[in-house]
């Protein structure tokens, strides 16, 4: 397949749909507004490479005053690490001899690397690999109402930090968490409970991580945390909005699309499918907004169609071959699925960048 | 990032999760099973490629007796004529003066190319630029109740005809239609009613394609269509074995994942999440099964984890590093996720291919 992707200069107009845009105005101020609010509360920043899946905007990210990354899997952060990252923050329990090994590399190469655990078998699987060679720094992930990873009391938070702190391969980084969103008290009590029987134990705990785009700006609300995690702040989305984090004027990514149908005088058809947006909904009941084109509804997608249901619009419909833009429900599916994504400035392409971590599942 | 997949001869208890993997043998069944029904009820079989994305099964496909190959994009379909198929039916209107330049060189070159419309704008855009050099192959979408794309009457979709029949650069291929599941009757209805006036006006209309892997084996219930297309049949899923159009032994796709936690006795969490599955539902309330864990729910998916609900299961449960294998609802997104994907025969990992379509949406 020829590259698809357009040069720099051309207009959005002139794009080849479907195909996700970032807004170079927006994305700056996103990552600015995000910093500052941080840097006044004292508070370090480690944005999640998640959303963007690309070192330059990482780097943009960092430029800024964030002091490193955070990656969900090793494979995309050898990624970054390829492109000159040097304190990235893995926050999954890493299993399995083959995996373990190439973590062992990599810390080798990183300056500052540090992975999370919530169990003793994954504690075990690590120092088994790391009794030799440069330590691996490991955080305890707790489980503050999120309900998904972490262990689930203080004590058991201090148990794993000890399994942790004895192991001779092995450094106690601190403790981390991926709460449930609005949960800054209920983080700050675990917080403040298990740095309090760590320090009767001697133990030191000198990283506490807070993380979540939906309470960036409630970070503040957890002054234990030394550091706050957030992806998806920096394109914005749907539920961005939804949750209050951000105005409809901070969304960084549209997604072309082309109307290729006007089966009746209420249905359109979209040529963006679930190949481009993906089908996470988020609690929304419809896939995507339509920007200009209020009382429009995404109703359903396939692979490569979005049928979107007219009836409550008024004013003028869109007609076969016209090019709408889409607000996505969730910003950071929509990187995964395509190889390169598209920046502008007004309308004006400004440059493409290979979404480098794109599929990094392992 | 380095190589992920598997050695061949690697046993899956050994494979690097998430990653999904084909059963050769239940493809071999599948791929033979629908060829042989059809065979017997005297229809062409025309399977869809966007399930697989891979030239080597489409290969199997032919080579069982299917006479082309269906793809949705012109991007997808360049892969596929790149690896030599000749006859190739793109079912979508295809737009825009560079999209349309595409599949103008990619005419000159597939023997047998044939694309749909379903409006006016899409057949003057093409028939502009099919004035010259080999004509274009055009059929038209009727919509017999799906309430996607396609004219919505006969009436309509004689009026287009007659618009392609009458460009000097396009010839009219016939109906096309993309049901309703279980809609045989609506489908040869509309069928035998255009097919009546065309044949009144003196218009030859050789091809009606009908499609759809939830009415595969109800294909002879629409004795005007001369081909079926079909794409999901080939691996199937938990969503053909709700229809009924296969049992849970012809699933020939499965995610093999890993435990990585297991927070509470209740609550088991996968390294398989949106990045591996998607997120589509197609009407379930979990996010698929997982193979011999009766009452296990994966009740909610992230990018990189799946959180199982355990309350509803007896007998051992999987602990922390325990491989698992989930049966996805849609197998066809998944193919769209993975740059390469795992083929074994009992267990055992017997070819590598790369998924040479993933991604083109264009």
């Amino acid at each position: 397949m020829d590259f698809p992707w357009p040069n720099i200069g051309t207009a959005l107009a002139d794009v080849l749909t479907p195909m996700p845009v970032i807004d170079e105005t927006r994305l700056a101020a996103n990552i600015a507004r995000a910093q500052t609010y941080l840097n006044g509360h004292g508070k370090a920043f480690r944005p999640h490479i998640k959303t963007h899946k690309i070192p330059a905007v990482a780097r943009q990210q960092t430029d800024a005053g964030a002091i490193g990354i955070n990656c969900q899997k090793v494979t995309e952060a050898e990624v970054f690490a390829d492109a000159g990252f040097d304190d990235i923050l893995i926050t999954y329990n890493i299993l399995g001899a083959a995996r373990v090994a190439r973590l062992k590399a990599l810390n080798a190469r990183v300056a500052k690397l540090r992975v999370v655990a919530d169990n003793p078998v994954t504690v075990d699987g690590l120092a088994k690999a790391f009794g030799t060679g440069k330590p691996l720094c490991v955080l305890v992930e707790c489980d503050t109402g999120a309900g998904r990873c972490g262990v689930q009391s203080p004590d058991a938070a201090v148990a794993l930090a000890r399994q942790i702190a004895d192991a001779s391969g092995l450094t106690f980084g601190g403790l981390l968490t991926y709460p449930a969103v609005g949960g800054a008290a209920a983080v700050e009590t675990f917080l403040q409970d298990t740095m309090g029987k760590l320090a009767a134990l001697g133990i030191d705990c000198p990283m506490r991580s807070n993380g979540g785009s939906p309470d960036l700006f409630s970070a503040h609300l957890v002054p234990s945390a030394t550091e706050h995690r957030a992806g998806t702040y920096v394109y914005n989305d749907r539920s961005m909005v939804r949750a209050g984090e951000c105005g409809p004027d901070d969304i960084a990514m549209h997604v072309l699309a082309t109307v290729v149908s006007r089966p009746t005088e209420t249905r359109a058809v979209l040529d963006a499918g679930s190949k481009a947006l993906t089908s996470d909904l988020l609690g929304f009941a419809d896939h995507g907004e339509i920007a200009g084109l209020p009382g429009a509804r995404i109703t359903g997608l396939s692979e490569e169609h979005a049928v979107v249901d007219l009836t409550g619009c008024s004013g003028p419909l869109p007609a076969v071959g016209a090019q709408v833009q889409i607000i996505p429900n969730h910003t950071c599916v929509v990187s995964n699925l395509f190889d390169h994504m598209v920046f502008h400035r007004d309308g004006i392409v400004t440059r493409v960048e290979p979404v480098a971590a794109r599929g990094t599942v392992w």
